[in-house]
């Protein structure tokens, strides 16, 4: 019996976001490369890449890299992967530009080899014919993949929605996934991220009633803030400015890039005479102005975080300022999104932001949409994909509800194969593997020790004694000093560091001939057990004991 | 003209959550002494004080404290407070309960004098005649405040909301509010947390439903986590378990503190035989089991955290058992929160949470219920409290939308006084004040300086050069030591930290008599170098040079 293998990759994430593997034989095709953004909980991090540790001993196996959208959760590890591996991409025009951005930066845009695929094409690679075939989401060109393998046909959604009313005009393919049923789809992989919203996600057009308001009403300038990889939020909010007589202005690198590159390759219509340099917005009258800005999530170096602390080169938030936050705010990030939000009215902009007005929608599929799916393809086996474990076992709930037997029903989390062999799909053994850290130059080299060792110093900041030391007397050769960084205010713990080196010293009396490494500990004890008592604080402690 | 000055006092929080003044010459209500919970930018800070400063050349002068309910963020600071301040503290019987709870703690309780007042008294206090009414908020006996001054009557809303259909059958006293409106509301001071949501705050009686379904369709236990401040909810709970033949188990100090004390004052009423201790539930069938537990927003030490990862000495989560999630995540918890909902789902739970199911509902009044409340009261002037400044902007347009006029509106932030004149307010010049850190036992010595220190550390860790160093000669002795925490994981690193060995030891070659700060600040120069061009990463690096 043909025995195909399906492998989500990647650390404790969202299952198969970033990457999964599609295996049969000595072929595989890897689906997306995307990189992950670090949680609060680990400090320090720049970003993660999902561990393709699995596929490095068979770099030769592998036929294509095909990629669904143009998303950094799907495309941000391209460069580090096409570092590793040979292997032809396949992407659709929209995301093959975006890639191109991408691998232009790191210098590799003449190293690999880029195809082109379209919705609607039929391609033979190797044992396998990979059918992309369009969906919804949250930018163009977005596609879901049909993968007619040895054991049948597997269809994996990508990200997708159903909107009926795309602001592009071109909803999901209902009669290519009606094909695909007629045909008989064996598993399903289907996106779980908002399996826990319950209804139907809204289509994008009923923003328009919102940005209609927003741009009658404001008094002065208009700044909407969104992802720069949202061309078709862009898109929606220019062709609202526009029609209430607004030039439209972009500010910041990635919204330049994108909203060039889309213009370039069509899918982002703006006329050359409704566009205006940020630096000669001052020519017109704050009513005829638009902005297009980055930094929805306040991330501290986009646009909208520098206006909220007045750090941007040319542009000032004024009274009179509308700013739109058109985004939904990733968890962890709400925080900083809220204190940008602040500071701007304390600045004296009106802010406009999800809930007090109509001015996001999700790109993901809600409930009923995730069921309907369900339904269309009426799939043997079904594998909910792209969420958390309490995201997928959800999804699996829905897909009890929707008539899929229990045992059909594989909930599994990254690096835990499916073996799939016609009419049966069963779980393989788990594959080591785990988040890769990217910090700074390190690729994979910070891990968990030392994250917790951040953790802990965040806390409360270190100690570092250094002791002069006679280790024929055993004792301390002057005052040792004493070194602190986030620990206490120095300035006014002058009398608590003067009695941590009088602790040090005492600690370092010893019976004659004791070892600098046993003083060491004897120090550090001493310290911590001070420190603790004086200030219920428990900083790192080191000693650096210093033969005299 | 009589002259009333109201404070809110604090840092950049909420505005006037925490503590609030009412002034009149030399008479000083205080209004509240809660404390608030750290963000994820305050490393290693336990929970934080309003400033006070402001009171403290007027101990004198203040007349009482009155509290208006028992939660953490109203009460949390009195002990702080109380040990500054010798005033008489007022509270509803509850609402007493829990700050007698918190005192005990603090060895304080025979130390201070506690008045209870209830809804409906006329308590005269200095020159004010204070007035606590009836409000529904998520925990029972909360007042409001009708304080007449001399310059007129100031309303003062506490939390509140509109229940039609309260659990505990009380809802929020209009008469007393219709009573207020008719003798001339001067000044309304109103709860403006909910001031970005639209539409009605649903009564608690909503939930029912909800639990009934879980009660009746979970195959085992069921343990539903939530603050233990919120004793109504727990009522509900436990009723709806009760009627579905299940005994109540208590899980987790402050829950079990809070209930117990709540059954004694008659705040909630659970018979004896339908509690069983928490170790005897292997007893009853699981179908009749329900656990109320804390640690709702992932606290790493409540119980459900504990479950989640298998660390409570007596429970075990199993497969059939049921884990709901009864509460709003408060923003900055929601990573740790969806790691316990992951974790439980690992362990076999099946997890209910919001949006899931519903089984929460806030205890705030949204956007109807304002402006309810501001045309039952038509007051003169109107003030949003307890908010951010961006909740404080909305609630003031709901205001206007509702009639008060521009003029008549004062938004401010924590440290302005408003000056009351009876038919003027303006507002006065601002406050020197900020947060005050808690940092285990060091109250308000942890500051900005430190807390940015923290920070650095965390993003990279620290490097410690000692170097023993012959001023004569202008070099380093022997090899430098190099000590790393949190910057590199060493054993994969020796490489490194050796070559960091001799960037140090050149850095030490210096014309002879050169001074060790200088060469301490040539080494750690030459380091921070070193270390950016080899890792892309700034760890914190100090240099100690020691004489030799």
């Amino acid at each position: 019996m043909a025995n195909v293998k399906i492998v989500p990759l990647g650390g404790l994430g969202e299952v198969g976001k970033n990457m999964m593997c599609i295996e049969y034989g000595r072929n595989i095709l890897v689906i997306d490369a995307g990189m992950m953004f670090p949680e609060s909980d680990m400090p320090g991090v720049d970003y993660i890449l999902p561990d393709w540790g699995y596929l490095r001993d068979k770099k030769d196996r592998i036929r294509a890299m095909l990629v669904t959208h143009g998303h950094q959760d799907h495309i941000g590890a391209l460069p580090h992967f096409l570092e590793e591996f040979d292997v032809p991409v396949y992407a659709t025009r929209l995301t093959r530009g975006l890639i191109e951005v991408r691998l232009e930066k790191s210098r590799q845009l003449d190293k690999v080899t880029l195809n082109t695929f379209a919705p609607g094409d039929v391609v033979n690679i190797g044992p396998f014919v990979v059918e992309p075939y369009h969906v919804c989401h949250s930018i163009p060109d977005t596609v879901g993949l049909g993968i007619t393998t040895p054991a049948g046909l597997i269809v994996h959604t990508g990200d997708f929605k159903f909107d009926h009313t795309p602001v592009d005009g071109w909803p999901t393919d209902y009669a290519k996934l009606a094909e695909f049923s007629v045909r008989g789809v064996q598993v399903l992989l289907s996106d779980s991220t908002n399996a826990d919203q319950p209804g139907n996600t809204p289509s994008e057009m009923v923003l328009n009633d919102a940005f209609h308001q927003i741009m009658r009403e404001a008094p002065g300038r208009v700044i909407v803030a969104t992802f720069s990889s949202l061309i078709s939020r862009v898109q929606q909010v220019v062709d609202v400015a526009v029609s209430h007589g607004r030039k439209v202005a972009i500010a910041g690198k990635s919204m330049i890039e994108n909203t060039e590159m889309a213009r370039e390759l069509g899918y982002l219509d703006i006329a050359d005479d409704q566009l205006i340099e940020l630096d000669r917005i001052g020519e017109l009258p704050p009513r005829e102005v638009l902005i297009m800005a980055t930094g929805s999530q306040g991330e501290p170096m986009a646009v909208l975080s520098r206006l909220a602390t007045g750090r941007h080169a040319t542009l000032t938030i004024e009274p009179g300022d509308t700013v739109v936050l058109s985004s939904h705010t990733i968890p962890g990030n709400e925080e900083m999104t809220h204190a940008v939000i602040n500071r701007l009215f304390r600045r004296g902009a009106d802010v406009v932001y999800s809930p007090i007005a109509n001015v996001h929608v999700s790109g993901h599929a809600s409930q009923e949409e995730q069921k309907l799916l369900i339904n269309l393809l009426n799939p043997r086996f079904f594998v909910p994909i792209h969420g958390e474990l309490r995201h997928l076992k959800q999804h699996g709930k829905l897909a009890r509800q929707a008539g899929i037997p229990e045992e059909n029903i594989a909930v599994v989390e990254n690096g835990c194969p499916l073996i799939f062999e016609g009419n049966r799909l069963v779980v393989g053994e788990r594959i080591a593997g785990d988040h890769v850290y990217v910090d700074g130059a390190l690729v994979g080299e910070t891990g968990p020790r030392v994250i917790q060792e951040r953790d802990d110093l965040s806390q409360s900041g270190f100690v570092v004694a250094v002791v002069r030391y006679d280790r024929k007397k055993g004792q301390a050769v002057g005052k040792p000093r004493i070194l602190t960084h986030g620990f206490v205010f120095e300035p006014d713990s002058e009398d608590l560091l003067a009695r941590a080196q009088d602790v040090a010293r005492a600690a370092a009396s010893v019976p004659p001939n004791t070892g600098e490494e046993k003083v060491e500990k004897e120090v550090e004890a001493a310290l911590s057990r001070f420190f603790y008592r004086e200030t219920k604080r428990r900083p790192v402690v080191t000693a650096a004991v210093v033969k005299s």
